[in-house]
C-alpha cells in the first residue's frame, strides 16, 4: 500500500495539491447503513476553513465537500465513499517568486531531492490543504464513532508560551484560538499580534481526549492504539511530538508515581488515576484516551531569510503570499479527524479478537 | 497484515511469549547478497540480554540465537530470514501469584479485556522480551545500513532527574546505562540505587541519531518517516512519547528561530542548524535524523499496591520476581533497532521514486 | 487495506457506482517525471465506452476523463493520480422494476446479504462501469510500460463456440469485437445476432500476451506473477477463470511434454518453447507473458427468468433496460489494463532484490 | 507487506528451505479460545508427507510439528501462533550436480535471474517443501471453520487423462491418489506406472468444495472471493489455471444456460443450480463454493534433457534424486488448507460490513 493511504479496516487514501483542480478523498471500509450527508461533512471541513479570522490565510474558499459515491438514498452502502472539494482561489501567481528557490522550514528542498521535481505552487502536495481529505475522512468516521458513544474533542492547550489554566469545553468554540479557557485565548492573541508585527510566527500544543472507548482496542505488538495514533499524529505536517497520558513526565516520574491502580466502582473495574491516558500495553483500558502533539510554528514567515535555489546558489528570500502566523488553530480540527480515523479502525479490528465473538455472530 | 507484522518493503513479523518455548521473527524482504551469520545478531541480542548488571533482571537467558532460514553458504538469499532464540530460565512459579490479579501499569487486565484469556507467566506476549525478535531484526537490517554508509546510535539522555551534560560515544559503551556521560552514569546509578532501597523504579529518555542518510526519503502524506518512526517507537512497551528534532521546545519557539537555513558548502546544499532533526514535510533532508523517546519507569515495583482480581475484587499485590529498576538501559538498543528497520524500509521506497531511476534501473 | 485497493508499490483504489455522479480511481506510488495528459487515458476508456456497436449497450456516455491531481506541467509528480468520469445517461427509470428483485446471475442478492441494503440502480457497484477505474489506472501503467519496453496487448478469443483460427494483431483493432481474425469475428457476429433473436447472451475467452519484460519478475512465494495476475483478473465482474500458459492443458500434458528446454541464442538464455507461459516458480522467464480468462455470458438477458424478491416471494423478471449481448470485447481492455497494472508493481518490486543494486543505487 | 505473508485479517507468513535446518510459518490473527493441539496440525501434515507410497518422494521425513508460541494451556492466545517442522533426511548430495545447471521447468533460472545467487539444495524456498508452512496454517484455519460449522473437501477429479465418473466421498481417503472413485483411482495407477517406467511425469486437476458458508462473504471489487482464492490457488507450485463453478465452460455457454434462478426453499432464498460456484460478484452467496486448479506435471523426471548452465553453455541434465511422479495427490491438502486460510480471513472481514453488526456488537 503506497504512502498516501492510511488505515487497515477503514482505508483512508487522499489525493490532492494546494493549486491544483480538487483535493479529495476516498474512504474504503465504512460500514453499510450509516445516515450521511453533505453538512455531516461540511461542518468539520468548516473548522478549518481559511479566512476565519486575522490569523489564519486570507484565501478565499468555501471549501464546499461534495459525495461522489458510497452513499444512497442517504445511507453509506458499504462501497467506497468519495469526496472532493474544488479549488477556487488559487491565486498561482503569488507563489511565482519562490519557484526555484527553497524556503527554509518548508519540504520544497525535499520534494526536489525526492521527485526531481515539484508542484511549486502554494506547497503543491505538501501544503496544509491536503487536510482537506483527512477532516472529510475524519468526519464520516466521528459521525459513526458518535452512535457508538465514542466522542473526541481536540483543542488548544497552549500558543507559543501561552497555556490554559482552566478548562471550560464550552469556551473552546467562542474563540477563534480554540482554546477552553477564555483568558488564556486573549492573552494568545496578544501575543500571535507580536509574532505578526515582528514578521514572525508561534507553535503549540493541541490536546486531544476521547471519552466512552471500551477496553480491548488496539493490537498488543506493532500495532498498539497508541503507536497508530503516534503513526496518524505525525503524518500531519507540523507536527513535531506525541505524547500519550503523562508523556514525557513518565521520564522523571517513578513507578509508584506513575502505575495507576485498579478498583471496583459500581461493580466495573476503574483506575483511579489515568497517567497512562487510557492506554495499557498498548490497548485501550477503558479509560479516556489522552495525547498531545507539538506543532512547529508556520515556517512561512515575511522577514528575510537565507537559504539557496535550484541553481545551487545562496539567495535571500522573501516570502510574499497569505499565510497564517500560527497553524495550531486549523490544525485542532485535523488531529481530532485523524484520531477518529485511527479509533475506528481498532474498534473494527477488535470485533474478530475472540472465537467467542465470531461464534456469536454466525449463530 | 495483522498486528504482528511491521513494515512494507521490509516486513518484520515477530512471535512469541515469555515463558513460552522461544521467541523469533521472520524478517522478508532483506535483498540477497548480505553476509551474514549468528555473530552479526548476537552482539546485537547481547546489548539487550538480561543479567548484566544489578539494574537488570537476573534472569539467566544467553539469548542465544538460531538463523533458520533464509542465508546460504553465508549470505542472504532474498528469501525470508527466519531467527528463533530459546526461552531456558523460565521460573513460572514466580508468577503464580499473580495469575488472577491485574498488577497496575501493565497489560494483564487490557489483555483480558481482549481476549477474554491471557498467558500470565511473565507477562505473555507483552513481556520486553517479545523486543528480542525487534532486535534480531534490527541487527539485520543495521548490517546492511552500515554497508550503505548509514550509521544508527541510540543512547541514554536521561534516567529520573539525571541528564548528561557532555557527549562521549564511547563512554556510552563503558557503562552499563548506556549514557555517553560519565560523571552522569555515576549520578544516575546513585538515583537507581534509591529507587531500589525505595522499592520503586524509574523512567527516562533515550535519543537516536541516524547518520549518512540521503535526502528524499520517506512518503510526504501518511507514512511520513516521522510518521512511520514514531509508530515504531510508540509500538515498544513503555514508550509514551516520541519527539523529532526540537521536538515539543517548538511550542514555544518561533518560526525565526526554529527554520533552518540552506546553504552552500562544498558545492553541497546543507542546512545550518537541524532544529528539524532531518526531515521537512516528512522527507529527509539529508541532515543527521535525530529522535527522542520517553520510557516509563517499570511497572512491576515490590512496594504493596492496590489493584482488582478476575473475580472482580478489591486486592493488595505485592510483585515478587525479578524485574528491572529501570528499563532504559535495555530499550536502548530497541530504539535503535526500530529505527533500523524503519529507514532502511524507506530506503527501499526511495528507489521507485523517479521514472528516471527506473529507466536507469532496467536498461 | 480494505478491498477497493489493488497493488503495493503501485495502489490502485476505484470508487463510484454505475448511476452514481461519478466513477474514478487514485492511483498511488506512479514515480514522477512520466508525461501524461487526459488523452493517454481517453484512447483507453474509448475501448471500453458504451454504444460503439450493436453487441454493446447502447448507454450514451462519453466518459471524458478529467486529471484531477499528481500532473504538474505536464508530468506526474510522484504524488497520487486522482481521474474522474461523470455520469451523464443514466436513465434511472429503467431499473426501477429491479429494485426489490434479484436478478439472477447478478450481485443483487449477494449485496443485499453483505450490507443489508444496496444501490439497486444499474448494479451500482458491481456493475461494469466500476472498470472505469481501472482502465483509466491501467493506462496510465501502461504508459510507463511502454517506455521500458514492455508491451501489452489483449483479444477476443473465441465468442461462444466461435475461436480465431489465425492471428493478426491489426485486424483485432478492425473490428468491434477485436478478434485478431477477420473470418472469425464475422462468425462470432453471425453467432450473436441469434443469440439476440433468442433474448440470450454469449460468453468467450480473452488472451493476453506481455512482450518484453525481463526476468526475475514476481515474488516466489504468495506474491508469484501468476497469482497476483489471477488475482487481478478474477476480480473482473464475469470472469470465472484464469489460465497461465498452457493452462488447464497441463492436466493431460506429461513432463517431457510440458518442460521447456533453455538454450544459449545470441548469447542470451531463451526457452525454445514456451509452455510456462513465462514464469517458473512465479517469477518471470523471460519469455512472452501469456494468460486467458473466461468470461461468462452477461447475465442480463430479455427472456423471463424465475427468481425471488426481497419479500422472499418466487417471481418472474423480465429486465429490461440496455444490455451487451456478450461483455467480452469491452472486457478486453480491462484485461490488459489489470495486467498492466499487476506487471508495473512487479517490476518495481523487482529492484530492490539485491544488495548490488541499493548499493549501486545509493552510490 | 512482503510476498511471503498471505491474508489480511489473518495473515500467514511462511519461512524456510527444502533443505534448510526447518521450515515453518507465522500466523497472526487468530482469535482467542480455540483448542488447539500439535495432533490437530499434524493430522494435515501427515496427508502431505513424503515417503507415503511409491507415487510420492521416498525422502523420509517425519515432518513433526512443534507449535513455539501463540498457545496457552491448551488454547489460542489471540497472539501469533509459531509452528516448525525441522527437516531431517536432506541427502544435499544428491542436488550436487545440479548445483550449476538450470533444470526445465523449474524455478532455477528465475531464482538467478532475481537473486543473483539461489540455494539449489532442492529447490530450495520453490521447493514443495515450502507449503508445509501453508498446510500448518491451513490446519488451525480449517479447526476453526469447523466449530463455525464449514467444512472443506479437496480430492484429485483427474491425473492425466484419468478422470473421476463418480463421487464417494470415502473413496477419497482409501487410496493414496485421494481419488473419490475407485476404479479411477486403479486405472490412474495404472498411467502413472507407465509414465515411471518412461521416465516422465503426470499432472492432473483438483477440485476442493465448500460447504456450509455463509452468503454475504468477499468483497464486491479487487478482493472478490474468487479473487482471494485464485490469488491463494496460483500461488501454489505447479498450479497453472483456476475455475470458478462452471469455470472455462462459461465461454461456450449462453446467459439463459449459464444463470442460476433463485427460489424459495424452508423459508430460505436457494439457487436452483450452482452454476457460479457458489459466488455471485464476487460475494458468497450461500450455495457450495466450488472450484478447480491445473496442476502441471512434476518437472523432475530421469529422462535426458537440454538446458544450459550459469556459465551460459548448452549442456545435456539427468536428474537424479527422489522425485513424484506426480505432485497431484499431495497437492490436494496443501488447496484444501490455502482455501480455509482464504475463506477465514473472509469470514472474519464481513463482520465490520453494516453499522447494525457493530451497534450489536459494541452494545
Amino acid at each position: 500500500m503506497s504512502g498516501s493511504s492510511f488505515g487497515k479496516n477503514i482505508t483512508v487514501t487522499t489525493w490532492g495539491e494546494s493549486h491544483g483542480k480538487a483535493l479529495g478523498v476516498v474512504i474504503d471500509g465504512i460500514p453499510a447503513g450509516l445516515e450521511l450527508n453533505e453538512s455531516d461533512i461540511q461542518k468539520y471541513l468548516d473548522r478549518r476553513k481559511p479566512g476565519q479570522s486575522k490569523y489564519t490565510t486570507s484565501r478565499a474558499e468555501g471549501d464546499d465537500v461534495e459525495i461522489l459515491s458510497g452513499v444512497f438514498e442517504g445511507k453509506t452502502t458499504g462501497c467506497p465513499i468519495s469526496l472532493m472539494v474544488r479549488n477556487k482561489d488559487q491565486h498561482s501567481n503569488d507563489y511565482g517568486n519562490i519557484a526555484t528557490t527553497f524556503r527554509p522550514g518548508h519540504a520544497d528542498y525535499t520534494f526536489w531531492e525526492k521527485y526531481g521535481l515539484r508542484d511549486y505552487r502554494g506547497g503543491g502536495r505538501s501544503s496544509g490543504r491536503e487536510t482537506i481529505g483527512r477532516v472529510a475522512a475524519g468526519a464520516v468516521c466521528s459521525k459513526l464513532l458518535n452512535e457508538l458513544g465514542v466522542n473526541l474533542i481536540a483543542y488548544t492547550k497552549s500558543i507559543g508560551p501561552v497555556s490554559i489554566n482552566n478548562f471550560e469545553l464550552e469556551e473552546c468554540l467562542n474563540n477563534k484560538l480554540y482554546m477552553p479557557d477564555k483568558n488564556a485565548a486573549v492573552e494568545a492573541e496578544a501575543y500571535l499580534n507580536t509574532c505578526i508585527k515582528n514578521q514572525d510566527s508561534a507553535g503549540g500544543i493541541i490536546e486531544c481526549v476521547i471519552k466512552g472507548l471500551p477496553a480491548g482496542l488496539g493490537d498488543p505488538v506493532f500495532d498498539k492504539l497508541d503507536a497508530t495514533l503516534a503513526h496518524a499524529m505525525l503524518s500531519i505536517g507540523a507536527v513535531k511530538g506525541f505524547e500519550m497520558g503523562d508523556g514525557f513526565n513518565v521520564a522523571t516520574a517513578t513507578g509508584s508515581m506513575n502505575n495507576d491502580n485498579f478498583t471496583i466502582e459500581n461493580s466495573k473495574i476503574i483506575k483511579t488515576t489515568n497517567h497512562s491516558g487510557g492506554v495499557l500495553g498498548g490497548i485501550s483500558d477503558g479509560s479516556d484516551l489522552v495525547f498531545r502533539v507539538a506543532v512547529k510554528p508556520t515556517p512561512s514567515i515575511s522577514q528575510p531569510q537565507a537559504t539557496v535555489n535550484e541553481a545551487g546558489e545562496n539567495v535571500d528570500i522573501i516570502i510574499h503570499g497569505r499565510h497564517d502566523p500560527v497553524v495550531v488553530p486549523r490544525a485542532v480540527v485535523v488531529v481530532e479527524c485523524m484520531a477518529a480515523i485511527t479509533v475506528l479502525d481498532a474498534l473494527m479490528a477488535h470485533m474478530t479478537d475472540r472465537l467467542s465473538f465470531i461464534k456469536e455472530f454466525y449463530n
